[in-house]
């Protein structure tokens, strides 16, 4: 019996400016990263999008970002890990009120653009997001890239941990992203990607961008909703999961089974 | 047996701008209103505040202001209830996780500067501001003026809340302050204003500015930390308290004997 | 000979977030109020849409608003006049910069939502803002409500100034504009709205919404490029007025020739 | 005959937060770096400081930054080079709209913080601060780290420069800056950094840290005012310079000698 989460990044709209389509992909989805205010989202986007998890019942987490609105997030920056902890504990708690103040749990944390790339290669930004996310509630799961140091970190802390792989995205022989730099980083042909999911859901691998098969463990799977087409796309990985068998669930339910 | 909660704003400073002398005022209060984020403050001031806080023992409760840093929170803004009210939820859930990560419990919310004397006379303001702290936790005190639409709205709701009086404001026949653009609106001889302090809290009245004797039960003072000057009065009415019999402690026992 | 300026708010997206179907609707208007970065707007924003307006050979102007991105400047702020001053100067100087890089001149500004609104009523509000620009460049032309406050502080301080209308709007008897929370103060019908807008520019009289006719003089009118309906509707206004030989150019030869 | 120019940072209050004694410094220098609202400042604050610049006839200059209020410009960015183009001609915009509003002329632009740190290695960012300089007016001063990468660019494009020392930092070799996280990168001793400025303005020369003499050719030393402690050095190195018979004057009369 196989099973595996799809989290998509939700919520991420902005007073006046809309952006996604998170009534499109939420019922196609099992857990929602929610942004919190920094890279995206205002409170009363999140107030909107937390009711909108708990009417679908999807599970929710927080998708916590640098604070660049006009940069959405996806520029690094050299914040001091003491300063990551702390905006990794404000923008948790800002969430969590809302999924309080709507009687639901949270479930996860995910970190956005260019801290959760950072934070993939680097210990202080990784081990900093881990404990902010501890010392608020350690029984929250942080979702973070397969093989990276955020997971590492999370073991070593003993916080829960979901390990995420990316449908549309080639890896290193370490079990690392290729970066979106180098050719052949994306994996353009969407029958290939989807069955490369399957792969990395039955058999624990997947072959890499120097064509070795490498071990790779997914407990969630990345999805887009932004456009048309990628609805779409999200559709036909959710079919073919059925297809094959494979339950769609949360994620905090996957790694129980772990 | 008398009692009084001395609560002041803290974590006012934001990255390189320090606002304040908190280490100094800390010991001289019960309850600290702490900035979210908004209108000052931010994740590092927060943290180190709510350390502080506990570390010296007194009660700490949120100070959610209008999204306003270069106003400082202290310019009207025709806000909908709705955003009002998630507003809160987020500014309030963001000190909370600092609360939680360091161990303490969070007592009140304090609205801050514009927002506060808007919600004075709003009740939908009010309404909005007292129902976003309901539904994130009703046991929290929602702190405000005395004899305001603050406290009609906790009322109605069912909210816990305290009446907070200030030591150097007159004040008009209703029981509401007399504005700040009024002659004689501010208490200027400091030994005037501790006295009327002491009476507030005896006597539960007050000589109005038409001098009348009015009724007013006070639950909370507020004093202000910012110079050295201040910090004087503070030990003046603090010391004045002690020694008149008055029991400092923070607001959540003294509305429990109420 | 009849002539009149089709003006319209372009340059409104941020960052990653998209407002606004520029590239359609700027071929159909002769001036463009171009976001400067408080309510919506960036600094690449500016640029792209100085480029375009350029490319385009319309008019640009600035148009400045308060400070509330969340909010896009459509709430009231209580600013005090020397800010407001301050912060025309600092917008207008801003989108200034990109017409200097670009090699183009700036027309005109006119103010954003919140802030039109304030200083269509508002002497102080209306005052600042005209000093400010006064004081950046006297030559630049204000751009505000026909029959307004902004308009009297503009003539005082021998500011030019181009009064502006609205087709979907209707009109007190006063001139000035029927509060949008009253019945009948949008103009629904289309072709009545562009038969307004011919009889204003032809005739300079518009039917009260009280059926009295009342005198008007527009150098310009607001049109809106959001949507692909907006855009029909710009459409259908610009062929009427080319129908009745009535001829579209920018504000600046509009009130050259009064 | 020898003259130097002294600069400092001026107006980098914002809101009601306050950071330096303007007053001060500026009878003690010859140029002042405003900061424009990005990483510090306020339009309230930069219209005030140019008031200031005038009244006690110093040059003025831009202090862009990155859009990091709460790390005050501090913290690095990965800022696409066309995005820092932009952001440096809307700061430099926003401030000389106050120049021009003042009847004052703008002398030169230099970065800040992360900005300038990142421009004196990097050509990208160096070149897309030059460009955005040029393209706004080609006859402003790019004031930069002596030695960098930022007068490389300037004099590649055509931009006047001034190359800025620092009387507190250590040098290598190739005449850039000690990086500040190493031994011996600070200057310690007030008495062998004001001979050290004096050397380099009248020798071209100074010590590198591995106590070689290097080439070394100063428009302007920078200079603090933020303490007590600051002013009284400002004070020494300006009694010195006088003393020494180098003329302190404003850095476009530096260049214009060179």
């Amino acid at each position: 019996m196989y099973s595996i989460d799809l989290n998509s990044d939700l919520g991420e709209s902005f007073g006046a400016y809309k952006i996604g389509r998170d009534e499109d992909v939420i019922p196609l989805i099992s857990s929602a990263n929610v942004a919190c205010g920094f890279h995206a989202g205002d409170p009363s986007v999140m107030a909107k999008t937390a009711a909108l998890c708990k009417e679908n019942g999807i599970a929710i987490g927080a998708h916590p970002g640098f604070n660049d609105l006009v940069g959405f997030g996806r520029r690094n920056m050299s914040v001091a890990p003491s300063d990551i902890k702390n905006m990794i504990i404000y923008q948790v708690g800002a969430l969590d009120a809302f999924c309080r103040a709507s009687g639901i749990r949270m479930q996860h944390v995910k970190p956005h653009g260019a801290l959760y790339n950072m934070a993939a290669k680097d210990a202080a930004v990784a081990g900093a997001i881990c404990e902010g996310i501890y010392e608020y509630n350690p029984e929250l799961v942080l979702m973070g890239l397969a093989n990276s140091e955020m997971i590492n970190q999370a073991k070593k802390l003993g916080l829960p941990y979901a390990a995420e792989v990316f449908a549309d995205r080639a890896y290193e022989d370490d079990g690392t992203l290729v970066a979106r730099t180098k050719p052949g980083a994306m994996i353009k042909d969407e029958n290939d990607a989807v069955s490369r999911v399957v792969g990395m859901i039955k058999n624990h691998r997947v072959t890499s961008i120097n064509g070795n098969e490498i071990e790779i463990s997914p407990d969630s799977v990345c999805v887009h909703g932004g456009r048309e087409k990628a609805i779409v796309f999200v559709k036909k990985i959710s079919e073919t999961l059925n297809g094959e068998g494979i339950i769609i669930k949360p994620v905090c339910e996957i790694i129980s089974e772990r």
